[in-house]
């Protein structure tokens, strides 16, 4: 007969956050809260008590934080994540004889009963504790014990004592735990450092930003673009691939099969004679460049970002070292890429199964080791969903035991379970569908989805307005208002949200063909030579929108995020804000790139910390602009060619008219705006 | 370096139904059909081949059943339940590498692409999967596989060969398994007998059915009321205990702690020196009378359901043969039951938690095993949240592994979550809110709750118009339409529903004290005689509506429940059906126990079977009467002083016009029914 497992009478069920069974890590960043709620309960009637437990994965100790009852059996309590280190969590139940037997005895006393039985068990169950408490706390529970046994205090100061607020704080914190039940999973927290939760990237070919047309850009030419990125209040700078590119089928113009002389072919065919995924390419600069390139980028608090692009050319070294890393056909030739019926036959993908795929996984990880070592600390990864889901979880996993600090962005676009599921394997950000959503009920049923579900938990947008695959039919034919629009939606719905530019800011529009989301004249296949600082250029309204994103706490993270009734379906309203509501954002959005749309707006006054009778100041930061607004509902009218947008700093309620701080200042607020 | 967790490629994911990652079971009756959900996925374009394994748990053979696909990554299967048992299920999935290549083949002919050294990789293919063959299959294969090479062989021919529906299949019967990945957790079904999905249940006293007034009745006179029980459609007969009652402290009547002489007591305060829980009331008579009346309810189809109450008369034989399976307090005295400030000083509970607690574990096995050795299948248990959830899970699970046709009904009305949990650990079936649902919304939510999400996977709802302890206010101020609506609600809404008779036919509705759900002059504390014959009784309506349930497979099942919309708050409408839709009942009460009530219902006509343009007959079974209807909008009016329900059998869209086969006939559809 086996009844252990019978003997527990606390169930610790429906535990959140808890990512597919504790499978896998929810993430955090830096000084943000978990908030861990639980259903606990036994059988009977007795109170309860509930204990959240927390550590930093290499504390052998856990912080213990009683939980709050909510109602139905649910309860609640947090801890802050301070260390850019895994956390873990679980959960502690055990019955409190003492608060069911304080319980009662309150009820006996109101219907007037006879409490001296009463009363000798709970100087018992006092007696009890003292035997568990510490020298300090046991001789005043032994007091307490004997004062209600004794015959010479009054039943009244009995009583008085018996329901006295020290007692009851001692007793529970002497509670006893013998039948506790701990919850039986440790679940993990991944903490990240801040830019993963918030930043503004601008992806560039570095071929492109030599100063005159149709020479080969170098880091060093980079470096003298740095004041425009950053000028523009961009934060992390993305290159496609810097290694040497392959000569054997490279791809011309337009893609076409065949290069013609001097096309620079695509970045993602990586691997020559030159060298590698460890290797530069020496037309961009030596590793040293590189490395000066980083430097001088950190001067304007930039960081770069390089791209993950694990397949190789014909002409990688790998193809001749280690011919057994890639498929091979029956005709003795290597299997290049292929979605039939395209093919990519300037690229040959690694074969992850190969019987040697030991080695194969351990010279990719010492590729982005390589680069660690060079000081990158952020990888745009290509295409992981190809490549298979383990290699992704054990690579990421393995980097971050030595580098937590590193950021893995996913670029998957693929399906929405794959999608998550490389999420949940390790990457630190994700691009997301953002591209794809036009109006407004999608963007309200996706946004909903990404930050008022489980999925918040574990999946970070990065909200991209374009990318060099990637430009929609509404930028092809939107105008300049398109432009604006979809920045600022990325801007602002995403604390994380990246451009390509300059093709971004330049707008350029043209497809190679209609229907199709490819450029014209793509950078991918050739060297381009941008006007930056052509009048029309939006580098301006893009440096605003950077700066209102810097200066606003609550856009820089994501779970905040309402929507708001508008009544019009051209017309997007949503707002951000910190947990104190310290820093309110309210943004309105006419997604017509055509006509003027107007509305009324509806806030909810008590949530956003708004007067309910009085007049209050709307401020827009795009424009300078201000508005007196009363009461809920208020009228906008947005003219795509003047300014598609309002992005409206609403009074502070903590101290109304007071500038809202330095960003730095209020990481803790923004953390709590994530609750 | 530990790569392996890391080198499956599918995911199995989101398995539905799995009720808390597998600790719990389904249930599911004999016949009925489970139907298995699950994610499956892996990182790349592969296509997948997924399966469903079932088997009955001592069975050491897996039935396999291939998934389909069915969106989003989405697979599904099923298979049916064939016996008292329990069931295991889990899941496979792997790379279909033929289907790969099969389909890439398609798509490189339809592009016109050379296919030669695709149709060698495709005869590599197929001789791997001969080496898997049965000797059977296997030279087929091989010859497939040789054609492909063959030089004497058209490429067309070849082409045709490779894309075969023949080839396809015995392809995907000898797939490479090599990387199958299995899903962690083998998922148990109980499979109960049919009894557990339907059941008409009547609670009635045996000590108030004597035929002279004041005389305690008897098991032979009860065998005296069966015609009439009968007659009604009842199919289980509940007795309250029919074990000796305490003497001490005896309850008089409408509970007043002492009693008068010749009052019997409560049945719940069992024991006394003439037994306890396995003897029964000599007053009732003898073991063997107990035995008699069982056997002639069963000539009638009646089962007989005991109340399972653990606790004790302070008379019980434990009190003196084991005084430490109770609890003592300070004053030497036992602990009596007590919901401060309430005492129940004639009931000792049980110490569940007494260091001996094995032997009263055991000994308390021993008194279910005892009454199933007098041939009792069904157990209604009383107050199971105030034991140990490891209690019922010990006792349910050891009982059902030598009996698994008998039923637990827990009898707990308490918070949600606790209810809930009892049905996972075990209970067969759960009484539920149902007494204090009135209002329309309130029947929706509570029933979409009950029968549209996972709680219908592991809770069998039992439906009370009314028990001993509960006389709702509804029914109180009522009158007679009270006791007809109330009726018709358990018995169509819930497949298992029961009355407290004869207080429910004889519309007993006076309550011991204005703001009480206990019934004046309760006989819970007296004998009563009860006017069976009154003609005002509601038997025949009773009998009508049990007829219903008997005639009418959708009544018989609980998962196929649909509100529809009728444009009246005071009238409630909603339909059953068949899987086939040869047998759809809807369902229409008037909540309104005054004033007549009328509204036009919506069908979904598709959805139930009917035809679009023509008319069709609805013919409600309460009354026999006929309505000519037409499309989806349709008129009701309810007279609560003549019927305040229709129960309307819809046409068939099997066979129109055939009658409804004799239920025993149609579990399977019944089961279907539950998908």
């Amino acid at each position: 007969m086996k009844l252990d497992k019978y003997t527990t009478r606390v169930v610790i069920d429906r535990v959140y956050p808890e990512i597919d069974g504790g499978r896998f890590p929810i993430k955090r960043v830096v000084g943000e809260k978990v908030v861990v709620e639980a259903d606990v309960f036994a059988d009977g009637h007795d109170s309860l008590f509930a204990i959240l437990l927390y550590r930093k994965s290499t504390d052998p100790v856990w912080v213990e934080v009683p939980m709050t009852f909510l109602v139905n059996d649910r309860w609640r309590a947090s801890f802050f994540v301070n260390e850019c280190a895994p956390y873990r969590f679980t959960l502690m139940g055990m019955i409190d004889a003492f608060q069911t037997w304080r319980k009662d005895l309150k009820k006996r006393l109101d219907a007037g009963q006879d409490l001296s039985i009463e009363l000798r068990i709970g100087a018992d169950l006092i007696e009890d504790a003292a035997g568990r408490a510490s020298p300090l706390d046991s001789p005043g529970l032994q007091e307490w014990a004997g004062s209600l046994r004794s015959g010479a205090v009054s039943e009244a100061s009995k009583v008085e004592i018996a329901l006295s607020e020290d007692l009851s704080l001692l007793m529970t914190r002497y509670i006893n735990r013998d039948r506790a039940v701990v919850y039986p999973r440790e679940l993990e927290v991944r903490v990240d450092r801040e830019r993963a939760r918030f930043g503004s990237w601008y992806e560039m070919f570095p071929r492109s930003c030599a100063l005159v047309p149709g020479k080969h850009g170098t880091f060093a030419d980079c470096e003298r673009r740095l004041p425009y990125v950053s000028a523009m209040g961009f934060d992390v700078v993305y290159f496609p691939p810097i290694h040497p590119i392959g000569g054997t089928r490279r791809k011309g113009k337009n893609n076409v099969p065949f290069a013609a002389d001097g096309d620079p072919g695509t970045p993602w065919a990586i691997g020559s004679k030159k060298g590698g995924h460890k290797a530069v390419n020496p037309e961009l600069g030596t590793l040293e460049d590189f490395r000066n390139f980083m430097s001088r980028a950190a001067d304007y608090d930039i960081e770069v970002a390089l791209d993950l692009a694990f397949n190789c050319s014909p002409d990688h070294p790998y193809v001749k070292e280690h011919p057994e890393w890639f498929s091979w056909r029956p005709d003795g030739t290597i299997q290049y890429a292929e979605n039939p019926p395209k093919k990519y036959e300037d690229i040959y993908p690694l074969n992850f199964d190969t019987p040697n795929w030991e080695a194969l996984w351990e010279e990719l990880k010492s590729v982005v080791m390589f680069w660690i070592e060079q000081g990158v600390r952020i990888f745009r990864v290509d295409n992981p969903h190809t490549k298979p889901f383990g290699f992704w979880e054990w690579l990421i996993s393995g980097v971050k035991e030595d580098y937590p600090e590193v950021i893995f962005l996913s670029e998957a676009f693929t399906r929405p379970k794959i999608m998550y599921r490389l999420a949940k394997l390790g990457f630190t950000q994700s691009y997301t569908y953002f591209a794809w959503r036009v109006s407004k009920s999608e963007f309200i049923d996706y946004f909903t989805e990404l930050t008022r579900t489980e999925v918040r938990e574990f999946f970070r947008p990065s909200l991209w307005t374009n990318t060099p695959d990637i430009l929609i039919h509404y930028l092809q034919t939107g105008g300049r208002p398109a432009f604006m629009i979809r920045l600022v939606l990325a801007a602002t719905l995403g604390a994380n949200y990246g451009i390509y530019g300059p093709a971004y800011e330049l707008q350029v529009n043209q497809p190679r063909q209609a229907g199709s989301e490819e450029y014209l004249d793509s950078e991918k296949y050739e060297i381009k030579h941008w006007e930056i600082e052509r009048p029309d250029s939006l580098k301006d309204f893009i440096t605003q929108v950077n700066l209102a994103r810097r200066q606003n706490a609550a856009l820089q993270s994501d779970w905040s995020l309402r929507f708001h009734r508008i009544d019009n379906d051209q017309v997007l309203a949503y707002s951000k804000s910190t947990a104190d509501l310290s820093n309110v954002v309210l943004v309105v959005v006419n997604l017509d790139t055509c006509h003027t749309q107007s509305g009324w707006v509806e806030l909810p006054l008590a949530e956003l910390g708004l007067p309910e009778n009085e007049p209050y100041q709307v401020h827009d930061i795009l424009n300078e602009s201000h508005y007196t607004w009363k009461g809920s509902w208020n009228y906008i009218e947005l003219n795509p060619r003047t300014y598609p947008a309002h992005i409206f700093r609403l009074p502070s309620r903590a101290r109304p008219g007071e500038p809202v701080r330095n960003p730095g200042m209020r990481k803790q607020e923004a953390g709590e705006a994530a609750e």
